[in-house]
């Protein structure tokens, strides 16, 4: 893995495959070809191939791939073999959703902690873990090591909210605020931007219209 | 507009600009060079002139863009000119989460209807909008002309509730169940999978370690 740059493109395949291969797990296969998985993916098998080579290749000529290995080496590249601590800062609905998925948490992200100034949410638990008020979170950051925020407030706050995390250590912003944060270099920043989704959703179906 | 293709990647950069020029509209600016859009929006200023100049353009030498008229020409383009009639079939935390957004309604998308068949859900109502049961799904697309369904629901009911929507005339799924919907190609799929997101944001700390 060292000094090897893997594209963009090919970095957002990933977590696809690895989905694949789990259910491929989960359904006791234990081997596949590349154009069994291509079937299976509705991906092309140059593709598959060419995806699977950028990490020195895991396939077997005659063999194929070995599902359970290659989803262990998945996780590793993803970064996901460890645990990341994670804080929510915003409980309401979309904040109590994402601290109450379970499969989060069997990938290693592991939600720590909940932040609100909502009077409302006082005294709230999801899945145990209490709403705290937004002046506790700097300790708290710092005492749990937490690695990433995920930000499901208006984006009135976002910006604020960033510094703040990464100045107590965040390494990584999982954006759910409907603005960019402008943010140092080193710090991760993954949007999530649903109305963006919808609008591209909204530009397909005009498509389709047309024809 | 007519057979004219626009490119996969223009058209997921057109909601970030639409984005942005309604916030310099909210802020009273009525005309911008694509200099100034650039810095603003930190994509070159030739990436701009670019992705605008596939709809024929909007910006005039020496005046820039009028932002009010490229502001309704991209909403044309996205087909967010007109509104779209939508149901939310799962009422957990996540599907009242968008059905609370309303952003989503100010731009066209009316939630119209929430389905879930979880007893506990009975008699809720979120924006004024019952939760249903899932029987009464049917009729309900028909009577009301949907277009699009969200799924808000574990992946085991979600190829399922697909069939069944676009069945009875939904043109358009909005998925968050984290899996792949086989759909006719007539019909539109937008997913939002979370935890791929996740992955890709673990993906990007494991590399800056490395560094």
């Amino acid at each position: 893995m060292e000094g090897k740059e893997i594209s963009q493109a090919v970095v957002k395949r990933l977590p696809r495959y690895y989905r694949y291969l789990g259910e491929l797990m989960e359904s006791g296969v234990e081997r596949i070809s590349s154009n069994e998985l291509s079937e299976y993916m509705k991906v092309t098998a140059s593709q598959i191939r060419q995806d699977l080579n950028n990490f020195g290749g895991f396939g077997q000529q005659g063999y194929g791939y070995n599902v359970k290995f290659l989803y262990a080496e998945i996780a590793k590249i993803l970064g996901i073999d460890k645990s990341h601590n994670m804080i929510i800062i915003g409980a309401g609905n979309l904040g109590q959703a994402i601290a109450n998925y379970e499969n989060f948490e069997k990938r290693g992200f592991l939600v720590k902690g909940l932040f609100d100034n909502n009077p409302a949410l006082e005294g709230v638990t999801v899945r145990g873990i209490p709403v705290q008020g937004i002046d506790k979170l700097e300790d708290f950051i710092r005492e749990h090591h937490i690695d990433i925020a995920a930000l499901t407030i208006p984006k009135a706050r976002a910006a604020e909210m960033a510094e703040r995390v990464v100045k107590s250590g965040v390494k990584a912003i999982w954006n759910f605020a409907h603005t960019d944060l402008n943010m140092p270099e080193d710090v991760i920043v993954e949007n999530v931007h649903l109305s963006e989704s919808l609008m591209r959703l909204s530009y397909n179906i005009a498509k389709n219209a047309e024809n």
